[in-house]
């Protein structure tokens, strides 16, 4: 570990100061150009030189033909050339004195000897001019803070608190869309490629310490230094969260990964004890990987399993009662004391069982404030799960019904969602206690919108909601345990994580 | 089982002329009104009784102080009341001559002793009019081939193919909109309840005789028939398959369940035994349930278990073969004249093992047609999984500096994603094989939605995709098993399955 973020290999990698472009044209179905595009999108706010043989200018850029001409050596050069002709410029960059470089061009290792002749050459080129290099055969990064996104697709959504290390570029560029919807971002995303040089354990250190990084996400084909993998988990787990895909445990997974970045995958359960000893969270597909690390980024930490489940439907308790049992989670019965504070706001057909299941509540508001505030101050609870239902079509006919004239019937359902909304984030604030939504209705519905503005986890079914719960309690009790056996270790990592500003 | 399916006594509940209702009024808050508001909104084409002690017109329709002042005799009584007058009703309708009846009335057998009483009450009741029973504590039914729609959302979407009877009254009504984001819809739906005196066995014949039911889908916290059940469902599979989510297996799931509907559930291992043994496919939760539902409606069956992954992409392609192993399903390699016919398509950086990773494709139309065409050839393969990207920034950056002008933009997009949702399932029809999609975009892109047009069934996550093609492996060697076990019961059974017109 190094005592600055600014120590660390990938520090200019993901955040130059200004760029050299190597393979971007005119020519827009090209690669490098779409880069080019991806890097302008984002509002890059350092100089980008394009270097290109023929051309004077690139996408209204002022083009070089030779690095050499430069009028400044710029901190990070992004590549998309043939792969034969990769080490030669790599080495024009060194004499330049460029210090860091991202090689998106494959063709390397993962096509056969050929290419792993090639590889090497690069390396003893990066080496001899101490240039720190990420890929190749990698997408590059995104850092939305820092206004920089070097990958195929141009950026979508917010900066978020999500930093990943993938050996896949595509669950970097391809994934901007897919956490948008969730409301999230990344942080920081590396693309690692075939980690000639860097290699995922740099990215864990670079985004233990990143201020903006609440999570770390690993999409993993093989570990290649599996001991410093562990070192690193096991000193940024009691600070930061890690989760982790592992695709390359089982035959198809391992082949694939092989022919996508030339790694040797280990079997599954070497990978599984690997990441029990170092607390790493693992997820057993995309879905869940950013589902964990909403939810670790997002909740405070429970105590414990219980989880009370509040419902109005049966069928949707009962689903979310099976899912907290199938995921490890207990569904303690409630306090006396509970029941009585219920008995005044739910009908007699109400169960008041875990699930508690209000049918309907005497109050409609109730469901959203007292009710919940009377489960979360029950000492059995450590986090919540909450069924989130406001159906459009019933409330928009009840408001027409009740005379709102027609032309302000959508505004104020906006209102009501948007109260309703709001009032779950306080309960966390309030109580400190993780609580859940799930539902079955459309991430991208009114009602879904305000809720991810206002910061709510929730998912739209309840086994993932169930699932993440599980996730973020296991986390605390790993985070625990680490902290026991390694108190000291813990406290050194501390010093760095989170606190050095970019 | 019946030789019609007009002898289902669940016949008149599903396809009423017409209708008495109970417990809808002008007060629009109260439930029975909002059930006759979905029962208007959805178009039924019968009459429509209202019968109020005090209302002269509810919601514009003539209303009845009595049951014996009808001017017919309706099809079926659909009844919200309070719960210790429903018999007297139900008496009154008998008397009437009315012959099916739904009770959406809770606080029966689910609450305890008292209601368990008048349940009983209620049971000599109808049994004394032969009054078909649906309910109570149920939503009733959606039948929106036939336009009707008790339950208290309106219907959204088209009629579809899933036949459903549901444990959970939420599981009808509240997924009007989940299913038609995917496209899909019910046949026709039953909310069962307490089942009093029909049940989800009744549902299952009426679903395997139903025309427009192609999978039968059922939500289960507990089954009351055991042997009825598989006896049912042993006749039924070899015709039409049949897909279950139990949730009463786990401890919580039980106890939800017996608050829920009062029905006692069985350990999970006996369940699982019986499905297995009468080839229900087993759902692990509501997602399942529809996503293995869609694809046993939607695709022909596969004769193996060999999947062909097709990717331009290396993470999506590595976590969509995991997701296929992990599933339980193969991925053969490629045939020696498969990877020829390749290899005239894709680049040298491209893998042709499985999965086919192509990174970029020569003509990217290519990736549409004649890649899958051949790998749809291949001998080895049963089911070909796809990657389906078509990144909008990237097209329409590509369009506008390819000089398309700014307002013909998103109609030309339009086209290109038309044209490529279409040429997927003309592979499915020439190879008689199952093509899935799967990515990770909204289902409510686009693209998305033209794919759902042109009828691909596709996922937004690969494990989903690959789990829900593994169903429909299962399915087609259950089927294979139960017509070789039992040749004579199966032919029986096709006589009467899906050929009897409503």
């Amino acid at each position: 570990m190094f005592t600055s973020i600014t120590e660390s290999p990938l520090y200019h990698i993901a955040n130059p100061g200004s760029i050299a472009m190597f393979g971007a044209s005119n020519n827009l179905t090209a690669m490098g150009t779409n880069l080019l595009m991806s890097i302008k999108a984002i509002g890059f706010e350092g100089p980008i030189y394009p270097v290109h043989p023929k051309e004077n200018e690139v996408l209204g850029l002022r083009a070089y033909s030779d690095v050499k001409d430069l009028p400044e050596t710029p901190d990070l050069a992004v590549m998309v050339l043939p792969t034969r002709i990769v080490s030669e410029v790599l080495e024009a960059c060194g004499k330049k004195g460029i210090g860091s470089a991202i090689v998106v061009t494959a063709g390397f290792k993962e096509v056969g000897s050929d290419g792993a002749d090639m590889e090497k050459e690069m390396i003893r080129v990066v080496r001899q001019y101490g240039i720190r290099l990420l890929g190749p055969n990698c997408i590059g990064v995104a850092n939305p803070h820092g206004k920089l996104n070097t990958t195929f697709m141009e950026h979508e959504g917010r900066p978020g608190f999500i930093g990943m290390a993938s050996q896949s570029g595509s669950f970097v560029t391809q994934l901007f869309n897919y956490l948008s919807t969730y409301g999230l971002g990344f942080s920081t995303a590396f693309s690692v490629g075939n980690e000639a040089v860097t290699d995922i354990v740099d990215c864990m250190e670079y985004l233990a310490a990143c201020p903006h990084t609440k999570v770390i996400t690993l999409y993993i084909e093989a570990i290649r230094r599996g001991r410093a993998f562990m070192e690193a988990a096991r000193s940024i787990v009691p600070h930061k969260p890690i989760v982790a895909l592992y695709v390359g445990g089982s035959e198809a997974g391992r082949r694939a990964g092989f022919s996508h970045t030339g790694a040797m995958a280990g079997p599954d359960n070497l990978y599984e004890d690997m990441f029990k000893q170092c607390g790493v969270i693992r997820a057993r597909n995309v879905t869940e990987l950013f589902d964990f690390s909403w939810a670790l980024g997002n909740l405070p930490l429970p105590s414990g399993r219980n989880v009370i489940v509040q419902t109005n439907s049966g069928g949707p308790g009962a689903a979310a009662a099976d899912a907290c049992s199938r995921a490890g989670l207990q569904l303690p019965p409630l306090s006396e004391k509970t029941l009585e504070r219920l008995g005044e706001m739910v009908p007699h057909t109400a169960s008041v069982a875990n699930p508690v299941d209000t049918t309907f509540t005497k109050n409609p508001r109730h469901y959203w404030k007292e009710i919940p505030e009377a489960l979360l101050d029950d000492e059995r609870c450590d986090a919540l799960l909450m069924y989130l239902l406001m159906p459009p079509q019933n409330i928009r006919r009840a408001l027409k019904h009740l005379g709102v004239p027609e032309d302000e019937v959508e505004a104020k359902m906006d209102k009501i969602y948007s109260s309703t909304a709001a009032s779950i984030t306080p309960l966390i604030e309030r109580y400190g206690k993780p609580v859940v939504g799930y539902g079955f209705r459309s991430m991208e519905e009114p009602f879904s919108k305000h809720l991810l503005k206002n910061g709510v986890t929730f998912f739209p079914e309840p086994e993932r909601a169930a699932r993440a719960l599980e996730a973020v309690a296991r986390y605390a009790e790993m985070r625990k345990n680490l902290l026991k056996n390694g108190e000291n270790a813990a406290e050194n990592g501390s010093e760095l994580i989170g606190k050095i500003p970019l």
